[in-house]
């Protein structure tokens, strides 16, 4: 049994904390977070005890770290985890400053680093099906690749505020897609930005609408869809054109019931939520974990990931605001 | 180009009409009809004159009958037609008096004799593509098969008390297209039926909602559904359930369009009204009746097939009257 | 926390006993089995200790018992612990022999007892909402239902000889549907039964093709097909027609991804096992019973409920053999 | 009936002699083809007779002007119709040169010019409900786009020579359809071209993929997806992302049977020839043109409609060839 230790205990760390609860494998020894109530809730719902960060790396027992705390502090924690011996597993991004992400490399990107970067859509078992099937080359090779990523409805204000933007925040999960599917880095965006489903985002300074085109080296295009509010749920596609034909995963509906009546068929919508949606992902993902604790895997998602989808997306804010198409770098 | 009388200007008169002058073989010279102003419209827009029937069948240059007149009256003039040498095309049912259509063996059920049965469903390109398949065995060999079959909404009153009854009706279609997908006669029936639609069709001495259940010999069992009112168009599927899988047939919808909100998706309805659901249908018989014209082929549904129909529509009322199963018997 | 005792160690065992450990509400104390190994294994998996039915019925901390055994004991454990004045959570059938069944009724139908009896289908939440939607109404009132339940494959010819027959082991659960979904109960069935698939099982005696018809007092008609082999996963669909239109309840696919080649598309199938298709179905039968555990419920499916089932599905067995139509008594 | 000729006796003058002979109100008087026997054939199908372009024009019991001649002819043959005051139906795209076709705007764009120009797809019954329920409002305002237009294999090279290249003579229609559905001009474009399917396509000086996004004053976005070869059919699609939803229009199936077995579903492929998939559009084309011949409306597709998406067009193959995004002038 791997003790961990889940640094945050709000939305997302109270999933890792259940999953880690659920899985056979590993138990939450502790729950860090500067607000002690939530700490403490989340501590005893899965049999944990609350403590201070420095605390937990000094503990020998534990052996893996969750990172789910604000953005912010990814990189600080993920850092000084690793420099612990720690195997860490950091919620996405490492950090909305690229500069910044790019410094941590000597340590988060050395050799043989047990930094699992969780980016969730990867261990989604429809779009693990689809990569699956496109690297059998039962599809031919890939040509162009679609990726349609609209959320049910805009975050509050506040949020928007802190998020890094739209790029940073949003399509960075796409830009992680499509390298993993394009199976190729991307070396030229264009992306073509807007504010069309709340003024309330444009006067925070974001955007809520974009269209990101992506090019490789070899001559593959990948185009990402992104929208802060769909009206329909969480719409989460993707579209793979290949040689022979095409690949694509749907969105999961709430349910397969279905009426009929003389408008037509009403079809239950797809799921609305990320953590429904994404529950089996979040599962996988610290079974990944687990496996990676006992040896038995490398991390699938890397620092070196982390960096690129960062660099993707800012490369895709800044032609958005310039212009033009911008060449990625890493 | 084969010259053709269509007997009957309603309904399914123009349709039949239509068809034979967008066909290049073939040509309507007469239409006949009792109601002389139906008549005269449908021969003008057709290029044809409207005549007696006695005088039609004395033409020599008439090759084909299309008999689409009142149901009572299909009898006498397809055996009027093929004794005056024509081949005929013969709307079902032959007639809703099984002995009568029995007694009419000799002269109809001859071999060599060119009556063709218009079970339209048959000629359906869905329905076609299902049958090749299902012979072609690509699923194996066929166990079971379930008919559905409802109309969008209740034919007017008048037209209920006329009709012979919903399983000489309505049911007809789906006996003939069990036997043609079963490859195989029915032996037994079993059928269930009820007036939950209308009460005026109860008064009326009829039901408008049935299952009926059909056996061969061989153990193959087919389950019917008719209702006359489906509140979403018309509900014209088959499944058939095989050795390897099953191959099934859905509906056709009025549009590709759909729309996605909150609630979910909506979807169009399948097409509402029998001649556009069978357009296809009914060009695809008159080009078979051209082709029987042109002694290119047998007629793909004789004299027999509308025996063989009629004879499991009567055993299937029988069923429903007696409460238990009836014999099934040519 | 409501102590569990688990009877039964095979394969739907282990589920509740899965289900029971998961539930915030429930605990697992005690396995009981014959074969001492199983339940060793199970109880050391969920941190619960290997028992006798006895010892376990006379602990006055055990406030529930989940009988997971054999058919033929599911009565008599189910007695015994009623009696003790335990709550019992029984899997289906009650009994394979409707008189037995039936004398059970001054015990486990008394007002007040508390015997769920373990129909899982109605807990699916696809067939959940459909079931829902059906009683608000929304489609006006029904009128006809089609029950589709088809295994992917046979089960071993062992388990056949054991089973009751298609008609009490697998028609059983769309017995008790039809029942739920109709909201009134069957006076009447028709059953036509096959062996169709593996000639094996009519050597055994039994069938493994069936079209099931049952006629409610105000004239609704319900169809129920079954087979013992699909060919292509799990087929478990439900349409219900309505006096407004139709609502149906479709199958449940391994994964939304699709590919399209010249072929046409491929879709991922059905699922193909029971335990798959229906995990959330066992989990929600675990939380019910929790529920009336705290005294917040009663049963939503009791004693009279696994009769009613098992009646109708000997009455179709009575149908099948007879050959004609049989009344169903309670 | 108002007499008709038709300018060219290829695949697309086929399609519109046959169109225009079942169409009650219009008649071909006259095929005019430089191949002598292309004309003979098509005139003799429909009942017409082979003459000069001069004589066509000169008759002056001819009312309109199909013009389906080969691209280079398009311009002068309209120019000079509508000079002798006919009605011209012109194939589309005006000309491949836009400084050419834009130099016609005195006599084709005159007020009250009766040019129709095909774009073909705005009249397919599935773009044309889509397109009325976007302006309907149902699902609130337009924000993005997305159409995919996929070819099911590519052309002859020796055709793709003269075709002006994949942005003027493929992207072209959706151009058309995104000026349409955008209900604004669109302002700037950014295409990403390159030859992923066909080398040979390459070597002729042209591309075979390309993604375009163009944008409008509004800041609405549009995404076209062009492949020459999809593998799967005609991939036709349409979706429009607005404030209270998603409309889309997905592809037409050649027919509605599917199978199921071990793998899966297969369902049949989307239409394969253009001339299938838009046979309905075709004709609803000709419907038009022979209301416009009846003074009942004005072109639905005009001249400045024709400059308009051929300036889109080329901007695209502007920025395709120099890597920025271009401006839109008309």
């Amino acid at each position: 049994m791997h003790q961990l230790a889940v640094i945050g205990a709000g939305r997302i760390g109270k999933i890792h904390a259940a999953n880690a609860w659920a899985h056979p494998a590993v138990a939450v020894k502790y729950v860090t977070d500067p607000i002690v109530d939530a700490a403490e809730e989340l501590a005893s719902s899965v049999g944990a005890q609350v403590a201070a960060f420095e605390d937990v790396i000094a503990d020998p027992s534990i052996a893996g770290i969750v990172v789910a705390s604000s953005t912010d502090t990814h990189l600080d924690f993920s850092i000084r985890a690793i420099e612990a011996g720690k195997a860490v597993f950091c919620e996405k991004p490492i950090d909305l400053d690229l500069a910044k992400a790019r410094s941590a490399a000597p340590i988060l990107g050395a050799a043989g680093s047990r930094l699992f970067v969780g980016f969730n859509r990867r261990f989604d078992p429809h779009f693990a099906r689809l990569h699956e099937r496109l690297l059998a080359g039962e599809m031919g090779a890939l040509e162009t690749l679609h990726i349609i990523s609209h959320d049910p409805a805009p975050p509050p204000i506040a949020y928007v505020r802190l998020s890094g933007g739209l790029f940073r925040d949003m399509a960075i999960h796409d830009c992680d897609m499509a390298r993993w599917l394009l199976g190729e880095e991307p070396t030229e965006v264009f992306a073509a930005g807007a504010c069309l489903v709340d003024p309330a985002i444009g006067e925070a300074g974001d955007i809520d609408t974009a269209k990101t085109m992506l090019r490789t080296q070899s001559g593959k295009i990948c185009v990402i869809s992104n929208s802060r509010r769909s009206g329909y749920g969480y719409d989460q596609r993707i579209e793979a054109f290949c040689s022979g034909g095409m690949l694509r995963a749907g969105n999961v509906r709430t349910s397969m019931v279905e009426s009929w009546d003389e408008g037509g068929a009403r079809i239950d919508p797809p799921q609305n939520f990320f953590l429904d949606r994404y529950a089996d992902a979040y599962r996988a993902e610290m079974a990944h974990f687990a496996d990676l604790l006992s040896g038995n895997t490398r991390p699938l998602v890397e620092y070196r990931d982390g960096i690129w989808a960062l660099a993707i997306a800012e490369a895709a804010m800044e032609s958005h605001r310039g212009g033009g198409p911008v060449r990625i770098q890493y």
